[in-house]
């Protein structure tokens, strides 16, 4: 892991420039508001968006990376999946990945959970609750038992995701829906975590907590220094076989 | 789930008729080896093989499927990206999945899993001894603490999968390895059994405790008879909305 | 497993002696409610209260359960440690557990899970709907997506327990509250689940999706034939040691 | 958490003030041995042993400690309940814990695990292997894809314990056993990781790799300053209910 860390913020970037109402919310794009935060807080940020060539995610840009944060809504089928699969393969080499809301349906979150990411939602303006589950994880840091949302848009289980190694939190919805709405994975040397709120017009990536999440979330998905495997056959023994053993 | 289960063995099925060797050791394939042991359990059993219309795996076919074994080794990539979906569609919603030894590289395995499904192997015919790790599990009933391969291909770690949702095997190796050989998954609604043993030319598919394990995963990976998710926009909360809300 | 299986639901059976409204609710105990429903879905039940001689939980009775289920709410601390031992190696042995309700506190449940198993709570009759969130898993069959309970106390997170195995159902509260409130664990050879729903007034133990649930719940945890597991010294190994070695 | 992090490392020490080839071994005692190695790595440590009053663990030093290291091995009967609740619920409450070795059979562990924690063992002086099964996770941070102990007492499966929520280590025995020996768990906001390795004679503590895994692991398992929770009754709801609700 770089010092300070290193993290690419990506952002469809799409909604901003058509839609006056996004623009409002988010003048510079999502990914400014926050990669603009995490520099706050030391951290080296560079972002990078759908419309750049390679999708601003050339192979220096990942190699420099050691967190990439996704977002994405409508346009996930416009990602080529040739830098899905270089992505995919730096996240198993050990880059971490912070996959914001509407995320869930991009195809490098799909790629790496194996399942549909499917679940239910509605744009009705309502209030979440977030709930800690696991108050001593490392994610949690920072906050009380549990904060809210004033108005967001609502994600309901059945989430179709595997189970999270580690449920962090779960979100209670006014219209009577649960969600799991921060779940941590290990794929590969990889971390990945992911985290519900988010929206293209609410304010949600200015809220404070929101912001703390996310800045933990970054330093719990930083990649180790780990070991360096070795994936091939390995035709010499580390201790003596004394069947007849014979070829094959 | 039927009544009594149903099962699909696939078998890749290039070796067999190209290796004398591997004929001799599976005169009508690995799936017949496999089939005749599963219909002498009770079970109802198909077979399906890589050159057959579809490999075999029509809609029909997958739809009359409660459980689906899978063995390949050299041809993984002639398997159709569009039948692998098919697959993936069905074992999400709710189609058990056994996938044996080679079969870790299988596009419809590492697509379940998100991950590469790297190992370390070798072909030494080396002594393997499978310890039950997790003895309350459905999948070791009828077992010993362990039971040993005498010949076997050996598979080390690190494997490069998700930590499985239940361990029940590890297997010391005679070389000096390690390997996590029974891996248990729920992916959508279906369950996912990996298992290690096997091989084209060893007999490990005649040996009881191979059988056994086998039979055990299909009776722990059939459907149940869950309920039906609906993924989609709710509009309409379940609860009245007092926020201010509005529109987006 | 005995065939059919062998039930024995426990009660700690006070408040419907001494509370009128209790007793309305369940007139022959909160475990007679429980135990008729189990019946008549085939099952072979017995009963046992805490004022019964050693609880009713001899060793002759332990012997005879496949599947224990444990109601107590206001005094868990009348329970014998030496009971609460022979339980526990029951289940570490093989017996399934299913704790409801407010056995979430009782001695036999902190011992097996390890921590305070504490929560908030609230007993303002208000509606609670549980999300089924694994609806693969065969305690959700027979389920739509959710149930609702009219009139429930509130339990709620941060439930102070290990992460479970399997999280199968998440509850929704009007109060603005969440919970994990199916919790699956393997603990020893025995299986474990938590479920939430219950009341000693509330009629909860007579809706149709409760007692399903329960009733699946028992035929989940019910003990399979896996290996004996034989801890202790193994002074001969089963490979030849040719290192050095030397005792210490 | 403090900065620099605070450990306090608890040995039974008892071996070494009678039996001369412990001394021999561990001259200063094993507690001192690990102290000072971490000392180097720059954490601020204290020591603790049995037969200091209040074992040492008196309720100043715990709320000191950050993370606490327990080695026990023929003595575990002595360390009395008072202590090991005392410490059990500093766990709970964020203190990190890492079991050692035959501190397997400690109260404190068997506490936190709810289960027996029985494994099977030999002394034969054989090798051992040590592979990563978790490349990404911070405990293994420098390590090869394995390393070797060249003489150690064997621990086999099965081991009984909770499946870890992280499996980073297994064992390969020379004598023909597994092991999972690198365990983590969350624990109420505590941490626990239990690390195989280690031994009164053999030397284990002073070799390099199993001094990074322990100095790895302390700084795994420090607290963080997650939420306060409130475990008790909540009788006014965060949200309006509108049921006819009524107490009980």
């Amino acid at each position: 892991m770089s010092n300070p860390l290193r993290v690419t913020v990506w952002n469809e970037y799409l909604h901003e420039k058509t839609d006056e109402k996004v623009r409002a919310a988010y003048p510079d794009g999502i990914h400014e508001a926050i990669a603009s935060h995490l520099r706050a807080e030391g951290l080296e940020v560079r972002t990078a968006t759908l419309e750049e060539p390679e999708h601003g995610l050339t192979e220096e840009a990942l190699a420099w990376t050691d967190v990439l944060m996704w977002w994405g809504h409508k346009a996930h089928g416009q990602v080529s999946d040739e830098i899905v699969d270089r992505v995919h393969e730096r996240v198993l080499d050990g880059m971490g990945l912070i996959v914001l809301h509407s995320g869930h349906l991009s195809k490098i979150f799909k790629k790496l959970m194996g399942t549909s990411c499917n679940l239910k939602w509605r744009e009705a303006g309502e209030r979440e609750r977030i709930w800690v589950a696991e108050p001593g994880h490392p994610i949690a840091e920072g906050l009380e038992e549990y904060f809210e949302i004033p108005q967001t848009e609502m994600y309901g289980e059945r989430f179709d995701i595997p189970a999270p190694d580690t449920l962090v939190f779960i979100s209670w919805f006014e219209g009577g829906e649960v969600f799991r709405s921060g779940c941590c994975y290990q794929r590969g040397k990889g971390k990945v975590f992911y985290f519900r709120p988010g929206h293209e017009t609410f304010p949600i990536y200015y809220q404070s907590e929101v912001l703390r999440v996310i800045a933990n979330g970054v330093r719990w998905a930083a990649p180790i220094d780990g070991p360096i495997v070795r994936y091939h056959e390995h035709p010499d023994p580390l201790e003596p076989i004394s069947s007849s053993g014979g070829s094959t």
